[in-house]
């Protein structure tokens, strides 16, 4: 017996409100076999580049097919426009605005539609509630088979936001961008797994400056440096964190998101 | 396929704790179909005024037989009583203090049942934790099919408390109160969207005063202003609200829950 | 109708990042029928005793033979081990790192099998995330029907730490230890009921000594003092519970977890 098909629910509404259930109240009114599942509801208010990260982290660990929806939406009742992003896995309904922009840069929309078909919205819809009058039914109506042509007509632009990529300021220096700081004090950098596959080629090690203080090399995991101790490593998004074993990074090195990191390339010890 | 029925959870209980988890545990092994949403966890520790307004603003957004169980319950454990309260489209399980009374203000229940049954409670149930041992199992024999009847006798009284009215204090000249403040710092006061319609049809222009500031007009959207700057609109739970595009208006006016906000009619600008 | 398994997610992720909801959508896209119950995610970091003390007071009640996922694990990545522990009614997926101290203080694990078997993890397994990696597809597996003993080898030693226990220091007078602190502040120590049986036999009342304020006697519920003032109860965990009716007990004496707590005996007032 299979449970119904996935709806993913990102947003910045947060614990303290009935927003997130109201939606899923309307979500499950029209597909009660719907299996909703929540990515993160504490994004911060209005920070799209957030969301667009935590949205690029999670989407693709979900069963094909799921349709992934977030609203972080300071725009919402404007003329911001919503759109239904198809890729080869999955469905995306958001705002366009940016909220794309990580996973644009990995895989290409196949069919980018402009929602507008008033049919599957709540009647009436608010202008400052779109996740319950437009988001939720819509997604729901996805979720028992509505095809996203059915919901607009097909547009060619999906905004995106220049994502943070480090800057290779000379050869063997790069600057780098703290992109999240997550539960655990974690500092999640805009290096990529394969930018420190090029400089792993160098043979060198790599030091790297957080706020005033240095790190040399690479670690596998977080044990590998005694408790309290900070280290550099790449995460489990591909990309290079600092943390401090069973410690607060943010705290420890004294920055903050969107604050610089430097990488350098020395010797390698013998 | 149709999941099974379901079953709403608002609570004071908070996210730190393991309670709303064994609430659901309980219920689940009564009723293993029992499609189980929740509203809002993070009401804040006893406020029984908060919880009414949460559940006002998201009950009617879910499926036609849904039973909505809030245990805001400060008199947990004493002689409050609980009740099983129906309404046309829903089935309501709360302590019998207050939660309902916005909801009672909009439709008449039609029948309201003291739950005495200890049949449907866990057994030997503790005096301090309710949720578990009796709303949890309550609601999910509720969920199998359970006849309110069945828990108790009827009873004609709905504790309520008086919801707070915008008080007209001389033609043109209305006292409000901020009922609620939400996670982007949106101050939700008791003016209604039919209040206002009343107001609109003098033709004139409407001034708030918050706190030490005035703002003239009521806008469509957030972004009728620019961001930073605060407006007056018609919120989605069609009361008046108090906002900062992009900002935090909690901040911004140095105002709290409970605090007054004046309306007045200006004469209409040309 | 039945709902797949339950999977219960016990973690110290907190709910400002994406990885509860990745790991869900692991679970799910191996096991769409699963029904994943979050337990808490707000565990405080690293706290392995924290995470305990909420599986003990949860676990039980959930359906016989749901799969209990516990990863508070400040060794990830190390040689710590990861166990799936089956006991008469359920099965524990935890690091070996202590989580289970107080269940196997209430029952004996029937078999522990140190999990190893890669073929269920995901592929390419990170070294700082197996909540993703690890946790959430063998406990999927697991849902789906898979045999602990297909996991890896049986194991004797499962890893425990000393659960807090009171120290009776003279006749008639113990010492406890504030082992959790709850949302509503109240204080939850090492006394269990059967402790206090031991005690009332004396036919004496009690007399705790909270940071510099003392309380006598055992009250039934919340309410039977009043709004305000302290007392002293049985709580719904089977432990000894210090509250304030409507107040936060933590404030109101001062105190914090991992604080102690003195009980004596008094003669009876008649």
């Amino acid at each position: 017996m299979r449970q119904g098909r996935v709806i993913t629910l990102l947003t910045d509404f947060g614990n303290q409100d009935a927003y997130v259930g109201i939606m899923k109240g309307v979500i499950t009114r029209i597909n009660p076999s719907a299996n909703i599942i929540d990515i993160c509801h504490a994004n911060p208010p209005q920070d799209i580049m957030n969301g667009a990260y935590l949205l690029f982290t999670s989407y693709k660990y979900f069963p094909r097919g799921t349709i992934h929806v977030a609203v972080i939406d300071p725009g919402v009742g404007s003329a911001r426009g919503i759109v239904c992003v198809e890729t080869h896995d999955y469905l995306f309904l958001v705002p366009n605005n940016g909220l794309l922009s990580f996973i644009a840069g990995k895989e290409k929309p196949e069919r980018i539609i402009q929602v507008t078909n008033r049919k599957y919205f709540l009647p009436a819809p608010s202008n400052t509630f779109h996740g319950r009058d437009i988001f939720a039914p819509v997604a729901a109506h996805l979720s028992l088979g509505l095809k996203p042509r059915q919901l607009g007509t097909r547009v060619d632009r999906l905004e995106c936001f220049d994502i943070p990529k480090p800057h290779y300021k000379r050869i063997g220096h790069i600057e780098a961008t703290i992109i999240s700081v997550d539960r655990f004090g974690n500092l999640i950098t805009s290096i990529t797994g394969e930018d420190i596959e090029g400089l792993k080629q160098n043979q060198k090690d790599i030091e790297v400056t957080v706020g005033k203080k240095k790190l040399v090399g690479l670690q596998k995991t977080y044990t590998d440096v005694k408790a309290g101790k900070p280290l550099a490593l790449l995460g489990s998004t591909d990309f290079l964190e600092i943390s401090v074993n069973q410690g607060d990074a943010q705290r420890y090195f004294g920055v903050k998101k969107g604050d610089t990191v430097c990488i350098r390339l020395l010797p390698r010890k013998k």
